[in-house]
């Protein structure tokens, strides 16, 4: 048996006339596209065009919904109600999914953005509120869900079909969560280590953590990032290490 | 044969804390909810809200996009590229359909808003690239038009499911426009010569002007108001002289 | 010597075609207005109208800036970097005194609103980025600050010209903070007993807790509200109360 | 007598995380900066940041307002009432100045942005609303005006002190209007013709139109574009060809 990966990015996270990331290259290389909702990121513009080239890549389509902080892009915490917090992501992955019904296409998966999939990782409660809002409005998506975290707790109590997902470029802890942003070994700077890191954690099925302990959960998608030349050099690079390693890449289906 | 006619209504325009209209009265009489969809009015927790009203009551649901004015309301005229105003208008219809799903419903038809809807009466082309951008998302919407404009020129053309509009509360001028706001008889204030009116122009199926004239024109619906004890006495009395003049009250089913 | 007290409301929090609160009524009860800056609420019309009202009725102006949150209306708490929070505070203070000059008049103080005021009230680092950001566009602004909360030790520890503030209609803890919402003692809705106690509060110059301990600190103004029935009853009844109790009204000079 | 002349950029419009221009770039080159004030680009931060490094540079600090639609960027009309416009131009205006407090500088001149400036070029009595507004907050300020339009009209009829900008990268019409973009020889796009071309015009004292007419105008400024390569290219030879023909760079005083 071979063993497969999905490997997912951001992108349609322009807004107007100011571009973010290189969605172009970027899709060159995933399998499964994160496309904003308007509301941290994207305008419907920007949502359409995006939309339309993952479409015709033959990328999986995510919603991806965030906090309505464009300011912040959706990265500064935000204390909502759970009706509000159950309306907006449900607003947002309608407009995700009707949007690709016009072009012709679906939406496929869900992916938290920023702040709203951080506390959704430290808190089941929220995140099953999310999950539970978005597959009202679209009971056939797969929830992407960051591996070992309340995420997955949440996915798995809802029994929602999920996607395992990991990191290319961060550093986690022996309880599974990521090395704070503040410590200086927190990110993984070097596509050769990005990508042999990575192999390794697909071949293995298992968290590879700082402290070199390895934590069993299941890898169904790595996530990437496309802006700046050294992510996309990270993101190459690990599609180059999972080949050589003979792993496959492979949309995920949902477990 | 019996005639029958749609009542229609804007609503779910309140935003945030702010409220305005009465949703819950008005929909004791109407037949057709135009719903906000967020961009000039409404927010996902108004929405959500308003549509589950409009379900529980037996009304249709229509989606209500606008211009992305909060502060204008969407009544300040804006000039968009072809591709955007297609993309703003099929981004709401999106939400609106998604988040009429999540509640077990579903949006019937389109009705277009303040300046947006202007804007669209004296312009088939950009009338049509709403509908159509409209329609893409819900293959199955009755277009909501304003009887004798380029609206209705623009469905017509597309073969497009209709239903032709007309207001309680406006008077017209001969070539079907509405007297402009600025002059004194732009607006009908007494509920029973508003009452009365439409009882006749619907028996008649013609609009009457304020010369006196009559022009035919198809009168699927009727526009009311809900905000403010007059405009809730004009909707009263619309309903009262509809039955007294032998009017069945009916949803539009598309022309 | 006669017992002197200001009176506050928040007030210029509409929103476009959304009107929020009774501005003209409060305005003939209070002497200091807070005038919302366009980001939880007021748009640069409604500022620029409540500004022009509030200078002819003699009322102190304050700006009352909160987080960038029209939805949540400022009331859902926010994370936001230190320099953000200043440079947000900064601008609307800057908006509201520059507006106020076009109009001939003044801002002589601030006030936090929402979400932003609570949890300055609790964090009195965060209280301070917020006085030294609006003090360093308007040196001369008097800090309304919540008696006995960190707002107040910040502003001390600033040396900041401050006003101290308390609440017509929120019992108090007994360590001086208000009463949860949640709990059914939180609100005083009764006029006569809200009058009274700020009559005894301000003539003794302490807080009157929920379980009957007298709290001394020095009360320099009164928060009242203008929006509903109920509430602007309470206003009257408090300014009724304090006549008869001998305590002059007068806008508060900072101590 | 040394001829002398202005040169001046749009920037500090990037906002949130978005990078828009290369701000640090072109300050090396420009003697006004003209800031976006957060309604169609910039946001408080992006605002400090950008005032405190055109101040350390020592460039004149311009308000730069523009309409509320950052979507758009301030480059699509919109149909504001009077009033309405003139305290949308008076807030922005009034955060700018508060803000060049703040920071111990101050804003010495005006410059309308976008779909803003481009109606008002074609409409005096829009211009001197927007002039006006932005003069009761602030007084003092400098007016920039586009040379030979309507602009320029409304600002000699306030008898208000005002700057004449000319584009280096734009033809011009024989009616000192600019060459409709949608025309191929709009853009000036090659460094050296842009900038022997600047320098004849401020030595002559009149604009070049395409056609080859001379039209006299005073020319106290000229506008540059620091985003893209091209752009700096261009301001690069603007700037060394205003020097070879011996014109000197000296921030304008208004006339």
């Amino acid at each position: 048996m071979t063993a497969t990966v999905d490997l997912n990015a951001d992108m349609g996270e322009s807004y107007g006339p100011w571009v973010m990331g290189n969605d172009a290259e970027i899709l060159k290389i995933v399998t499964s596209a994160n496309i904003a909702c308007g509301f941290h990121a994207g305008d419907p513009d920007v949502m359409a065009k995006t939309m339309q080239m993952a479409h015709d890549s033959g990328t999986g389509i995510g919603a991806h919904p965030g906090f309505a902080d464009l300011q912040g892009f959706g990265r500064r915490r935000m204390s909502l109600p759970k009706d509000t917090l159950a309306n907006m992501v449900a607003y947002q992955v309608a407009a995700a999914t009707g949007m690709a019904t016009a072009l012709g296409t679906r939406v496929r998966h869900l992916k938290l953005h920023g702040a709203l999939a951080n506390m959704a990782a430290e808190d089941a409660a929220m995140a099953r509120t999310c999950y539970e809002a978005a597959l009202r409005v679209a009971p056939d998506l797969i929830v992407m869900v960051l591996a070992g975290t309340e995420q997955e707790e949440a996915a798995k109590a809802m029994g929602a079909p999920r996607a395992n997902e990991i990191f290319a470029d961060r550093a986690y802890n022996d309880d599974a969560t990521l090395v704070d942003r503040s410590l200086p070994h927190a990110m993984v700077h070097d596509p050769v280590i990005a990508g042999a890191r990575m192999a390794r954690m697909v071949a293995r099925g298992a968290i590879e953590t700082h402290s070199g302990q390895w934590l069993p959960v299941p890898i169904d998608t790595i996530c990437l990032h496309g802006d700046g030349p050294e992510a996309l050099a990270i993101a190459r690079a690990v599609k180059a290490h999972l080949a050589e390693a003979g792993v496959a890449l492979k949309p995920f289906e949902g477990r």
